[in-house]
């Protein structure tokens, strides 16, 4: 058995490899290929460049950037052009597209220029125009676009209302889809009838299209009446400013388009594809830590519901194959990702990553051979500087031995500080992309 | 693909294979064989009866009898005797072992009785005497022994306030195990120096003799002085009736014995055999999987945790079989097995494996073949008659059809009734053994 230090060096070049195969240029370079100079192929589709006028692209996520270069590439002077949102300090030098920064996870007058920009550029488009649309983590609100006479104050407050009574995710997305010029299928609608593909770097469970960035090439299953319903339910239709109430009504009597539903020829023109998401970079985990001798099983790519009852699933597989060679033999590497949910009730700092690690030091505690790596594959896990962190059967020893009490961190959701003390952080600093979280356990 | 008739017939073949190969007879004579007419083996050790003068056999649970039975066979008439003490309803008739039936899950005057009966039998054993003591799910409450002095009322008055002041279990078994004759080793001490085997059929995750049935012939590490600090921990020192508090105190200035702490060298002359548990049963499900042509993993059999997350998790795995083939290939079969814990807020019928049942079909709805069987080996789940529930793809949609609202059912904690509505309830009546839960899920 190896040392702890040589084991977190392997764990640390499988996330890497990992990340590196959903970067947004990889990603991008890996679906859109140009063959005889006119072909273009994204996904399973091709695209005949030769009767196309005009070729644009469009975007917006922190890592939209990497994916823009990497299309300026496969085209080259195809291109005409186009503008992409990013994050304050995540732009690249891009030739032919244009870059705006602007904020996030708060938007800002920036983001609303950038969306004006992409709605000027996009406007009047023909049916033998083709616009590639870029969608990375972030995007949604790296465009805001309150409709006409609706502020982007008003639009928070709106959603901010809607958060504190208790709504739930979907009940949200339904009333700020509609609250946008570019949401729920709305940017699509703008682009009519040019052809469409969106390349999407997918960061939710399910890789639901009309969930990523509130889907703005995607169908809208929901109405101004629904968002009247949603207000009411839950008593804010007197609370909300009245500029949005005056703007739902309006839409209720039919005097604003809705969202496009779905069935919308509109959708004829575009295509959705997923050119990176959670399952590939755990594929790619896969296939690396074959490579170094383990068998290997990656178990979900949708992983969601508590960290803690996750990690407790999670280590309760770790132990049979201990103490069974079930489901595989040792040396085994067991893979699983997705996002889980962390309740947060204690004053410490942390992240659900590592407090999904600190769970498993209690479960694998002395269980020897056994070594993790729980990270957020955007080198971020909450408002900490680590991507996640790293245990093994000797994490609670070792904390024990420096007088600490494992327990009391947990209590305290102090996982950070936890780690921080062990040495055994997993720092990586930003990636530039991000398809939520992965573990991976090596069992030898 | 086949009918969900078809299906649940082969998940019942899998249930009942897996149930009889941890059935107390089978386990017990599959671990105890005797050879050239005077070698037992029992497990990996083995015993030349021809240096023993007397052979008894004691022990306790719902499934004692089949043990006791199986023991009768393979001992012939070597077997001197014994007592053993069984739930009204489950005896079997047995040649040389006498069988008391009492109280379960309340312990009564009966169970008194058949413990005072097993102290007496093998009262003033020798070095050459051998005693088989034979432990399934239940031994502890049908063996109640309230140490001189203490009446059975006080010992239970004393265990319910300790839970209703929201002692965890191992408080609670600390105090328990303080307050009787047989458990925590006591029972041991009281065999010595005679040598012992105990065979036991494990209804507890992670299979730790000292937990099983209170651990009667395993070692204690807790003393008077914790029993003490517990009940003062939740201010219970002067709610305890005085008999209680008096015998602690005594036990504290070292007037009555305590408990055998590990190391003592009773332990020397006892082995502490699991003849069948959860794993046990999981594999053979697998075998029979395999059988049938299902690629087959078996995940853990120590699943703990909220009933709901752990469905959450199975049905991520479900769900990845079918999009990515990960982690094996369809047609498969997973499998996982454990005791998971269920929070019942609503006023419905139900238990945890048809609740998990219920969870996971809203997570398999429309997911074409997927079978799902969660089932308790004990045949028994919750307060009902059923021992579990059959899943699949069509369930929701079945229950849309009748205009029952799976929601509700959920709401309510109403497995019972919403599986009973559609025939997917899964009833076999009492299996006579125990080794917890399991769910197996077909993907194909």
């Amino acid at each position: 058995m190896k040392s702890l230090e040589a084991r977190k060096r392997l764990l640390k070049g499988i996330f890497e490899g990992a990340v590196d195969a959903v970067s947004p240029y990889t990603a991008v370079k890996r679906y859109v290929k140009l063959s005889r100079a006119h072909i273009l192929r994204a996904g399973t589709t091709t695209y005949d460049l030769r009767s196309y006028r005009h070729i644009i692209c469009i975007g917006a996520g922190k890592g939209v950037c990497g994916m823009a270069r990497a299309v300026e590439e496969v085209l080259g002077d195809r291109l005409d052009g186009g503008v992409v949102v990013t994050k304050y300090g995540h732009s690249l030098r891009l030739e032919r597209i244009h870059v705006i920064e602007a904020g996030h996870p708060l938007p800002d007058r920036n983001g609303i220029k950038g969306a004006e920009r992409i709605v000027e550029l996009t406007r009047g488009l023909k049916r033998d125009d083709l616009v590639i649309c870029l969608i990375t983590g972030g995007a949604s609100a790296l465009l805001p676009a309150p409709p006409p006479g609706i502020t982007l104050r008003d639009k928070q407050y709106t959603t901010r209302l809607l958060i504190n009574s208790g709504a739930d995710i979907g009940e949200i997305n339904t009333v700020r889809k509609h609250l946008s010029r570019i949401k729920g299928g709305r940017l699509l609608k703008n682009l009519y009838p040019a052809e469409v593909i969106t390349l999407i770097i997918s960061d939710v469970v399910g890789n639901d299209p009309s969930t990523i960035a509130s889907g703005p090439t995607s169908p809208d299953p929901t109405t101004y009446h629904h968002c009247m319903e949603i207000l009411k339910r839950y008593g804010l239709l007197q609370r909300i400013p009245p500029s949005v109430r005056r703007y739902l009504m309006d839409g209720m009597r039919g005097k604003i388009e809705e969202t496009p539903e779905p069935g919308n020829r509109i959708f004829k023109r575009c295509r959705n594809i997923i050119v990176a998401d959670n399952l590939r970079a755990l594929l790619t985990a896969k296939k690396m830590a074959l490579r170094m001798g383990f068998k290997t099983l990656v178990l979900t790519s949708t992983l969601t519901g508590s960290t803690h009852q996750c990690a407790g699933f999670m280590g309760s597989i770790i132990k049979e194959i201990k103490c069974s060679a079930n489901p595989i033999k040792p040396p085994a590497c067991i893979i699983a990702g997705g996002e889980t949910t962390l309740e947060v009730k204690g004053r410490g700092l942390g992240g659900r990553n590592q407090e999904f690690a600190l769970v498993l030091a209690g479960i694998i505690d002395g269980l020897k051979g056994v070594t993790v790596l729980c990270a957020g594959t955007d080198g971020t896990d909450g408002p900490t500087d680590s991507a996640g962190a790293f245990v093994d059967s000797s994490t609670l020893r070792r904390a024990r031995l420096k007088g600490m009490d494992w327990k009391r961190y947990l209590r305290e959701n102090d996982s950070y500080n936890f780690f921080k003390n062990l040495g055994d952080l997993f720092i990586t600093g930003p990636t530039g992309t991000n398809v939520m979280d992965m573990v991976v356990a090596f069992v030898e």
